[in-house]
């Protein structure tokens, strides 16, 4: 097994040895742009991670890793397009740099890339890895239409906004992973094991950013913290928030998310505080929790090693303590 | 082998079996509603045909044709997104009728979709399907972006002009002829003469409709005569009058293709003279011949009953008389 820093220098070298820029040039540059932008690589990470779990080798699981990363990236270009954001990572959005059409052709063309990745397996192998990322990729699109549909509804349930987050974000961690295993030619079980646990901690991933949005420390977020609350964004907290109020609180934070002021410190403060009294962050809490335990439990039905075992949930750990 | 209006029907009703119209509403309304916009279905009716010449059942080309129709029809709602189109087989286009983002992200929904057609086949001719797929969508992609990169290049070459059109329409009929030989498991040799079979009569389909838009009869031809004129389209017709114009012509047709006019029935005639009177339109005429010619060339090395050969070049001589 590698350390995290060892996968992402893997990751970031494999990266560096694909010939993306290819003719036409207006075509693959934003490729290259986008991808070339860092980040975590926590998505392909988990894949070379998982392979190693199950006993290949890293190296197998590289091709792999980068479709997922592609794909992700194709996501982001896209979802930056719908939500006109003129920032990713600190840098300009492929939108805002070259223009709508180039972001909308490129990233069609990185998600046709990141199919291609498989290419590099047996038949066998690619045809599993090609029928999850397809299941995946269309549940990440039905995730995003999800988030995009509940903008305007105001009857969202929680059981609806946990299969918005699991499909937008937390199948891609567990497809990520399964990935690895499917490589390794593991047992159909560990596969499914190893989904879940990504697919659980994936959850517990995306409910902490919620209550991270809200509560957490402006030093180290990275994030501008307030900012799903500036911008009326129903998430875990404010559906709980609602659930737990009395009418006279829910109609005073529906009132707040009507509005967008100015100087947004007021409307934060009051909206936590109500967060707060109405118990909906101890719910939250508790929910993170939860899902971090049941990830943690489908990592003692799986048949490994115990320092392979061990080495999973010391990454659970590290990722809900945000200290990878 | 079966007529063409029954391979037609073959594919309507096979579209008609499928349960497009899922969960969430407003990304799969959109696929469902272009895709039974109708149109000739001429690729997934040539994945039909393929598989049929080849010795196999039309019905287990199905699903790749209509994986082939779905890509197209996936091409078309970005590309309209791109072109600011109004219209799209007569109706309202995909970004018009809904908005802009919904059109990307079921656009998006639809490419994936297509993969997941080819996940009916046995592993070893899933991976040939989805890898011939894989190509192609990029070249088609690659194909757009040239096309685009035209509109404000003045220095467009021939050869330039032709692989735009290769890729932006004619690796598409390839491919769709290519996967029913592949679903047909006939030799290597006859997937690739079926496919450059395909592939050439693209081109000189597409070539020939450059020369309609400029001489075809406006009750027949189905799209506004002169559009590419009007629009100032450098088709293979304007750049083979560039080349065999004297400096004089060229200015007269350099000034016209910068101009917009109100009433643009001067301008068409104008171009049209210089398309006559340089040869550039005798020249067309013969680019199309000869790739028609190179298309049934490809036929005589093809090992199949000569009933099929002959069927084959009936459908091509039917197509570029525009019969079909």
């Amino acid at each position: 097994m590698h350390s995290i820093p060892q996968y992402q220098e893997f990751i970031e070298s494999y990266i560096r040895d694909q010939h993306i820029l290819k003719s036409p040039q207006n075509l693959y540059e934003p490729v290259h742009y986008i991808i070339n932008l860092g980040g975590k690589r926590m998505r392909p990470l988990l894949t070379l991670m998982s392979a190693e779990v199950f006993n290949a080798d890293y190296r197998e699981a590289l091709p792999a890793a980068l479709a997922v990363e592609m794909f992700h990236n194709f996501s982001l270009v896209h979802d930056d397009i719908m939500d006109d954001a003129p920032l990713r990572r600190g840098h300009e959005t492929v939108h805002e740099k070259w223009n709508t059409n180039t972001a909308i052709l490129s990233g069609d063309a990185m998600l046709i890339l990141a199919y291609r990745y498989f290419e590099q397996y047996e038949p066998p192998v690619f045809r599993d890895l090609a029928k999850l990322f397809s299941k995946t990729a269309i549940e990440v699109c039905e995730g995003q239409q999800l988030d995009v549909d509940f903008e305007t509804r105001e009857d969202v349930t929680i059981p609806e906004y946990l299969r918005m987050i699991e499909y937008k974000t937390a199948v891609l961690v567990g497809a990520a992973m399964k990935m690895g295993a499917i490589i390794a030619e593991t047992s159909k079980e560990n596969c499914d094991l190893i989904y879940d646990f990504g697919l659980n901690l994936g959850l517990a991933f995306q409910l902490q950013d919620d209550y991270l949005d809200a509560f957490g420390d402006p030093e180290t977020f990275g994030k501008q913290v307030g900012g799903d609350i500036i911008e009326n964004k129903k998430t875990y907290l404010y559906l709980k928030a609602m659930e737990f109020s009395k009418a006279e609180q829910a109609q005073q934070l529906t009132h707040l998310y009507s509005v967008h002021p100015a100087d947004s410190s007021d409307k934060i403060e009051s909206v936590k505080k109500i967060f707060e009294e109405s118990g909906a962050s101890a719910a939250t809490g508790e929910a993170i929790q939860a899902y971090t335990l049941r990830a943690f439990d489908t990592l003692a039905k799986m048949e490994i090693a115990s320092d392979k075992r061990q080495m999973l949930e010391n990454f659970g750990k590290k990722l809900m303590q945000r200290n990878v």
